[in-house]
């Protein structure tokens, strides 16, 4: 990489630090960029700066937002009773492109992990219980992940709901849909199996 | 992607305008600049802006520099009457991370393509006999593609050069390094065939 200016050199090396871009992509993208249009370029490293600049969490979920509340909290349409807990904004934005979901959101911030240190103290649940103590949740539907660390922060959650007037249900987990049984997993096959239910 | 909040909409879709990159690559880039730190993400959107606006044309190859001359044109230490001649600044790079050559370039910025309607005066061949004018040349190598194009490009500038004193070499064509013969196409094992030297 050497025989770059400097210039593209630095470029690539920040590129490189993207996830998911090795430096080979690096440089396939710094070239794109060197013999693309000053205003397309202009336009990228804008709005690189501008989204981090207006940026903030919402004030009531938590997830991504350029106002003090995000446009699903704020969206008269939505189903303010219903509350779904994931554990990152990506996961919500997964949930959203399902169509299948029409309350609101709270996003912990991550999963308990005793072994990397992580405690309730460490994601969002003092302020999962301030949002429930607000009112107007009549349903918590935990969607945390199926892993290990998602299903005991799951289960820690439903715990510490457990004298909260409040329904909590857990997402569905089993075989997914159009999966080839023999490429299923054991645990999720056995899961599958325990939770059969009549149709 | 409706779900996102404005600013990262917009970022995503300038970062998938990237080549190689999808609407799904996009959206994970963006999520880990929203989570990156303020400086990271600075980093990269000034390096971006600052090659565009430092990034010039070498003048004498013609590829990328920062400065008037590149880096390679300006090296004592290359061999200035050995000239090798390549499409794009990408070919260059792939050549000079070989390592086996001491010698100077000239960027011609295409291949002819009469259907495409790109002649000889579309891409650098008039600076090219400009830059062989200017003297000091003993040989040069054209080293544009082993395709239909890259070799009609050769074949065209060795007819240019007919009349000029100079050597004029074309890189060896034939089985890859490493390759194994069964997955080597017929035109490549066929000019490898008739190219075969005594060892």
């Amino acid at each position: 990489m050497t025989h770059y200016p400097k210039s593209i050199r630095i470029l690539i090396k920040n590129l490189s630090k993207l996830p998911g871009i090795g430096e080979k992509t690096a440089e396939r993208l710094a070239m794109h960029l060197v013999n693309g249009s000053m205003q397309e370029v202009k336009q990228l490293a804008g709005s690189i700066l501008e989204m981090k600049e207006t940026i903030k969490l919402c004030q009531s979920c938590f997830g991504f937002s350029d106002d003090d509340l995000c446009m699903i909290c704020s969206n008269p349409s939505r189903d303010k009773s219903l509350l779904c807990v994931v554990e990152q904004p990506a996961d919500m934005a997964s949930i959203e492109k399902s169509g299948a979901y029409n309350g609101i959101y709270f996003i912990l911030g991550g999963v308990l992990s005793p072994m990397d240190g992580i405690g309730p103290d460490k994601i969002r649940i003092n302020q999962l219980m301030d949002r429930l103590r607000r009112g107007g949740i009549k349903e918590i539907v935990l969607a945390t992940g199926t892993g290990v660390e998602g299903e005991s922060t799951a289960a820690f959650i439903a715990e510490s709901l457990a004298s909260v007037p409040v329904k909590v249900t857990r997402i569905a987990s089993g075989v997914p849909i159009g999966g080839d049984l023999k490429y299923v997993d054991q645990v999720t096959l056995k899961k599958a199996m325990e939770r059969r239910h009549g149709i």
